[in-house]
């Protein structure tokens, strides 16, 4: 029985989302300023702003600097959530590689529609400013960074990375930072560091093919968690597990998750955190997605709500800024040291100039202008690429709402065969990732993912209407 | 017996040392020309020429362009070559991190006299047209460019490669290079595309600490092979050894290998692979200091021989032109696809604008100028470094005599601690690398290693002589 009272900025909360549910306030409409809703419902002006910032977090509001709040275009369409995944409880090795060289062919293919490749078009991304800071850098200091540098990377960059964690609340020293080869050497170096070959590793499911691809190639056995497309990983099915199984370390990705792009509560990370540390399981925490958070407030890592004890953290700018530089970066905590001796076991060091060029660009606010620009790029292309999928998939089709991050996640009825959906999609020239790629144990077919990491256009636009039209004659046959 | 009769070259060429060794002909001396010889000995211009190749080849004579031919300055000097290493028969485990990171700490200390790592320095190295050029690239086309690029890594650069392999006898497709984060990565996907944790690998004895540390961290074995500072690996023992011990794989660095500078005849590489072929051991070859040659000819790696059937080919730019750039690669043959799977779990791709730079400044032939360029300072150098070895140093200590790279190698009575000389030294400011962090066995405790990667300066040669009062008062003690 819930006796929680509610408090009055969740009566007014309540009242909005009754009045989006009815169709009183359409999407896209604005909504009373935080000033007149005050005086209107008689509450303070902080009651209705907190209110307002709650539906924002839950991605039902939308707040526009200068401008006011208003109803999420993405809100309440016809679709539904896709399911929980429900996968096996046993570990299982990992065989996924062939598929996963064979999709990445094809999403390198710039003659397709590219819906198949999570990673943000180079176009979209563009930001002149960097640019010119690593020209800069090479033109005028090219001989004095021609050198191996610090094994933990560029000191002007761990500097600006720690001064970043500062603001989710993590308090980070720069020499916690280890600068690495994008986000995957650094989750190389986290499994290297905790887990040996045979070992078993705990992930969500659907999880991210690389992921995947990484525990085939180092030995590891995954053990694939009930997994929610809104709230993330189940903490008790996982309790539950834990229980029988004997697991070596987790990777989980708490902040618009690939594929699925659920967002964990913060109550639900703090419940796993306590789990994992009582059974002495270290959290390696893949957070490329977080600085993409449609929201007002970027959801906290883990590692801000831990201190690091237990985590070791993995991101990198790819997703948001400059793919193409292969920066990434791992606070491996407590297993620091084991971290740094793969790193210079496995690469060494890093290249310098991209490093200062970042270090650069983050200094000067230009990165913080930068990502404002990208979320509401990627927060629109959802918007649309959902109201696609709505108007031409097979009725029935689930899609996930993520609140960040450019992917979405599809969910087609029992018996549909997304494998077949690739091959008809390929020779139409439209690239997808197809469900099972997403799992150890190939499950998923019914699913596939959608990415769109570009600026919205026609051929997009077309491609997933014909994918949708493409999905409803292979179900019709 | 032998019943060769010299050709007449080689009679030129034994009449000419023979003036070298009683002093006729004093080191630094310029020879007659080649068409001078000619008429002089009665034999043609191309024989004679025969033997100053042949002499410039054994690094007794040095030719300078558009000058002539000079009795080289580190001939038959005072000094002794250390002796040929006899490591036990057994593979051991290999610890070695805490010394190979404890030693990292001291030699990128800027304050210290720069014996210790083996990195050419970057104001030596300088390179303004690499650094121009990807400055173009990032001001030109940083959007363009800000991609993940080819898992393989960008054509362009892999063409070069492919263009210069061709040089050496290799015939190779920019297919068949796959780009990597310096030679380390280059090691670390060949390691582990052809071995497990718990295998043997066979490895030259002493060497590079670098490898040892990734041996180390990789779970795997090393088997030390009895080297010889001036011919390499022992072949015959080798084939000894793998009589009796199961080896996975066998890392060598055939022409001016670190630390000790030696260079396989081609007939023993031939030998080598022969027998590594019967053996069905793969052969993963470090040809790093490759392009460093004081010789006319670059020595060809063992790959040119054998084609690549049985040998992985691993290099990097770091040693001859850009250590801040981290671009490596890998010609890893019937493990291609091995090693591709390795890179995309470890690291992905590699940033792309360096390597467009790269491709750039090899295309335009400045990478063979700037070759021309440090090979005859790092020759110099090490020349050099030599007459204050023998300067200073205790009598009897023996030192390499390598015919490319910038390390030597000294070995100095038994009983010679170079660890307590390394303590020394650090108080004096000066860093060099004590023998043992050059074997899994920490043999050579009587050995140690200098390294001159920058212009000579008097600083070196002051720490030089320092460094020799120092184990000349050790000994005494």
């Amino acid at each position: 029985m819930d006796t929680h009272i509610p408090f009055r900025y969740e009566q007014l909360a309540e009242l909005i989302v009754g009045m989006i549910d009815n169709g009183a306030l359409a999407p896209g409409t604005r909504l009373p300023s935080v000033r007149a809703a005050s005086v209107q419902h008689r509450i303070s002006i902080s009651t209705a702003l907190q209110a307002y910032r709650m539906l924002e977090d839950r991605g039902i509001l939308v707040a526009r600097p200068q401008s006011g709040y208003y109803v999420a275009v993405t809100h309440r369409g016809g679709l539904a959530l896709p399911s929980t995944s429900r996968p096996r409880p046993r570990a299982s090795t990992v065989s996924i590689s062939g598929a996963v060289a064979a999709l990445l062919e094809h999403a390198s293919n710039s003659k397709l529609v590219p819906l198949g490749c999570a990673v943000p078009n180079a176009m979209l991304l563009q930001s002149k400013r960097l640019d010119l800071a690593l020209a800069r850098a090479a033109r005028q200091h090219g001989a004095h960074y021609n050198v191996y540098c610090a094994p933990r990377g560029e000191l002007l960059l761990r500097r600006e990375i720690a001064k970043r964690a500062m603001r989710v609340g993590h308090v980070l020293s720069p020499d916690d930072v280890l600068i690495t080869s994008g986000c995957t050497e650094a989750l190389t170096l986290a499994l290297t560091a905790v887990a040996k070959p045979g070992d078993t590793i705990a992930i969500e499911s659907p999880t991210y093919f690389g992921l995947l691809h990484t525990l085939e190639v180092l030995g590891l056995k995954a053990l694939e968690l009930p997994t929610d497309p809104a709230r993330g990983v189940d903490v008790s099915a996982f309790a539950s597990l834990l229980d029988t199984e004997s697991v070596a370390a987790c990777v989980l990705s708490s902040n618009f998750s690939n594929p699925l792009g659920s967002t964990m509560a913060e109550a639900d990370k703090k419940t796993l955190l306590a789990l994992l540390a009582q059974h002495a399981v270290p959290l390696i925490e893949d957070d490329v997605y977080g600085d993409i958070h449609f929201g007002r407030e970027r959801p906290k890592p883990f590692i801000a709500l831990e201190g690091g004890s237990n985590t070791i953290y993995c991101s990198s700018f790819s997703k948001s800024l400059a793919p193409g530089y292969r920066v990434g970066w791992i606070v491996a905590g407590a297993y620091a040291q084991r971290v740094m001796e793969r790193k210079l076991a496995f690469s060494l060091s890093s290249p310098v100039l991209p490093q200062v060029a970042l270090a650069e660009f983050l200094a000067s606010g230009a990165y913080d202008a930068h990502l404002r620009r990208v979320r509401r790029i990627f927060e629109e292309n959802l918007a649309r690429m959902r109201r696609a999928i709505e108007a031409s998939f097979p009725a029935g089709t689930k899609v996930s709402q993520p609140a960040g991050g450019f992917v979405l996640w599809l969910e087609l009825p029992k018996g549909f065969d997304s494998r077949s959906l690739f091959d008809d999609a390929l020779e139409q020239g439209i690239c997808f990732a197809p469900g099972d790629v997403f799992s150890a144990s190939r499950r998923f077919r019914n699913c596939l993912r959608l990415s769109v990491g570009s600026a919205w256009n026609d051929r997009i636009e077309d491609g997933i209407q014909r994918l949708g039209q493409l999905a409803q004659k292979l179900l019709a046959r």
